[in-house]
């Protein structure tokens, strides 16, 4: 039987950052990687195989980044794990035996039990290549394709599958269907969600919103054909995708009776460590709390992973020696020519939770002067706590470096900085690459705010 | 005579700030712009003049910036202020009576005496429309053009002007002159200056490093013909650009009796008070300290001008609300098809301060996967403090983005934290925008960082 240091089951953001970050810090320690897929596809690129990448192995995360790391590589399935004798086993490989073990089995994506849910070319989209290449075959073949979700992974699969099908195709119409009254309404502004819609219209997506699917509509040989809602309208369907969100993969964790909790994942406490104290996890399998309130949140994020892999791989040898601050939810997107990011509250989840804020917004061209080429005008709104004037929301709409900007919020944020601070602190700026530096977004937004304050 | 509740004394970004953050806070006081040019420049966009956009009145502040706000524009050369009456007086204006003055009379181009300096066809960079369209004019028919210095403004001149004459003229050489043995060495990493140096060479420009100039040479106009360098080398020189730096514009502080700093400029406390309670003064002009030590700072930059502009409006009616941190630096430029971020420390100033520090790097594409159009791999070094982890300094060299991943660090800095901060918090990624969740950058340099912390 092998013997390893640690044994890392997830091969994708989690598992990845836990693994690389284990042998940093303790590199005389063995560590293998399990994961059930040949390859692993780089989790947020697996919309941009269909329009940009046009190939499956284009989006695989290289083997190399874990294997130069002296990281060994098992591609199976885990049979089981005991606990009391720390084996980890396998139906076609040699049983491993662990002293310290990472959960990261990451999720799977939700299936909800509409009627027809099971028809041929209804997909969900699943992290394993060969899945996604039978999605891309079915695609390349398609004529009417539906999205059902217009979160972040359904607005980037209907942008990228328009764009495919505009290519390959005459007469084809890709669909995105959202519950809610606007795309992406759980990460960001309906404003900024309004624009994303614009783009996604400009690229030929028909948008069917606040709208519910009834049943998938089955043709003669039990193929899917058309998408009902429940307001009657039916949308012609060749190829179905599912964008509706992910849940705790947590079935082995459960069979090794670590402690788990049915909608948040495997529990972990703030050092990712399990109910087993030789069991860490991290990733979107584990249990997260929210940075602001410290209630359990349903954020699962890429960012999230890395992170809690960061935390949990340096606790492994040191116990509690960092522990993570909580999901913040910090995302970025593209769509059409738009660039959007964001971190922290929308305005939305603060009412909801009963939070008094003020609002900062401010409006510039990303280049000055606004006439140099590339620029493109580029909103920044901040939710400010009333209380105090922390900083509890950021949201960035215009040019491609909305993502770091909502980064700069996402640190001033977790910095706990305060409207006053944002509003005088000093920033690079550039004719080439950002607004004015007295035109500055976010110091901007951050004054605008601090006025507000002070009344 | 006019009556105003404030007088503003200068223009660009100082001047600006401050006259809009006073109207902002305080609707009902009356503000007077006063400026010595017809129309101000974009000071950071001088450069671009030249090879972008190729005209001057392209790269002008919208006087509607000011006036939009109720704000007066007074387009004359200020003959004296006499505090003791308040009286601000002209040549060819009715005089001005003030209850608060701002001095935001910036900086002047440093003009070195060095025999031939006055020979026609040497120009300091003044921001004046009048005078840069004189040094366009005279650039249009140039064949050897020498820049002086390799700072931000001597490489970006080279830089555009290289690309002006490529179009223009045939058989024609842009040469760049710098006493250090590095481009950018005050501001940037050896490592990316060089980096910069590379993409200089490319558009055409003949680097001389290591290089000082003895004297200008004239032909037998009277105009420069010719660059000598110390080592006895001749540049042949149509057109010489300066680009050393510049000095605070104190003249007619000066002569008003105002405390002032020969280096350093108006003094000011923290509050941007000047000597004389009812005047403040930012930007340029005013006297500095750095962020880190506290001791008096020469870093003169536009966003510096801003944050002062935002701190000593807020004062002017209620002394001591805000205070200033010091001056920080941070700063961005784009060279051919790099682009460069900075904050705080480099590592030669860090050493000659006489630090301990501990350097963080990371490289990765800023797309994820890298092969997405437009990826570019963006490197990022950062230096925190050994004896609390503090971040000190952050630089970055690669894509667009890299002026907002500047801002990143220059926000983190600012608020004092430390590597194991910053390898634990979360931050937005996305394939068509960011380095991968597991690669990015700030982040892993960070971790890297606090590895060697702790040991």
């Amino acid at each position: 039987m092998q013997q390893r240091d640690v044994v890392v089951i997830g091969g994708s953001a989690a598992g990845l950052m836990t693994a690389t970050t284990i042998k940093r810090r303790y590199p005389q320690k063995s560590v293998t990687v399990i994961r059930n897929v040949s390859r692993t596809p780089v989790p947020c690129g697996i919309p941009y195989i269909y329009g940009t990448l046009r190939a499956v192995e284009k989006n695989l995360i290289p083997d190399e980044m874990i294997t130069n790391q002296g990281i060994e590589i098992v591609a199976s399935h885990v049979e089981d794990v005991d606990r009391s004798s720390k084996i980890v086993s396998f139906k076609d490989h040699e049983s491993i035996k662990y002293e310290k073990l990472v959960m990261a089995t990451g999720s799977k994506p939700i299936v909800p039990p509409l009627p027809g849910i099971e028809l041929e070319n209804v997909f969900a989209v699943a992290k394993d290549p060969f899945f996604l290449q039978r999605i891309f075959s079915a695609l390349q073949v398609a004529r009417d394709v539906v999205v059902i979700g217009g979160g972040f992974i359904g607005v980037e699969m209907a942008e990228q599958i328009a764009r495919l099908q505009a290519e390959i195709q005459a007469d084809t119409q890709v669909s995105l269907i959202e519950m809610q009254d606007c795309c992406l309404s759980l990460a960001c502004e309906k404003e900024f969600g309004r624009e994303v819609e614009e783009e996604l219209r400009k690229e030929g997506v028909a948008l069917y919103l606040s709208s519910q699917v009834r049943n998938l509509e089955a043709d003669s040989k039990g193929k899917v054909k058309a998408v009902c809602l429940s307001d009657g309208n039916t949308v012609k369907a060749d190829v179905v995708i599912l964008g509706i969100g992910a849940r705790p993969n947590i079935e082995l964790a459960e069979s090794m009776g670590l402690k788990t909790d049915p909608q948040g994942g495997v529990v972990v406490d703030e050092y990712m460590q399990t109910s087993d104290p030789d069991v860490y996890s991290a990733g979107d399998c584990a249990t997260k709390f929210s940075f602001f309130t410290g209630k359990p949140s349903g954020v699962r994020l890429a960012s999230i992973a890395a992170s809690e892999g960061l935390i949990a791989a340096t606790n492994i040898f040191k116990p509690k020696t960092r522990k993570t601050i909580g999901a913040l939810g910090a995302f970025a997107t593209k769509v059409g020519e738009r660039s959007i990011g964001a971190a922290g509250y929308t305005t939305a989840a603060a009412q909801q939770e009963g939070i008094e804020f003020v609002v900062g917004e401010a409006s510039s061209p990303n280049r000055h002067p606004g006439g140099l080429p590339g620029s493109m005008n580029t909103k920044v709104k901040m939710l400010f706590r009333k209380e105090d004037g922390v900083l509890i929301g950021g949201h960035v709409c215009g040019g491609e470096a909305a993502a770091e900007m909502a980064n700069v919020m996402a640190v001033a944020m977790q910095a706990k900085l305060t409207a006053e601070d944002l509003a005088t602190m000093q920033y690079a700026t550039h004719p080439l690459l950002t607004a004015a530096p007295t035109s500055y977004q976010i110091m901007l937004a951050a004054e605008f705010a601090a006025v507000q304050m002070r009344g």
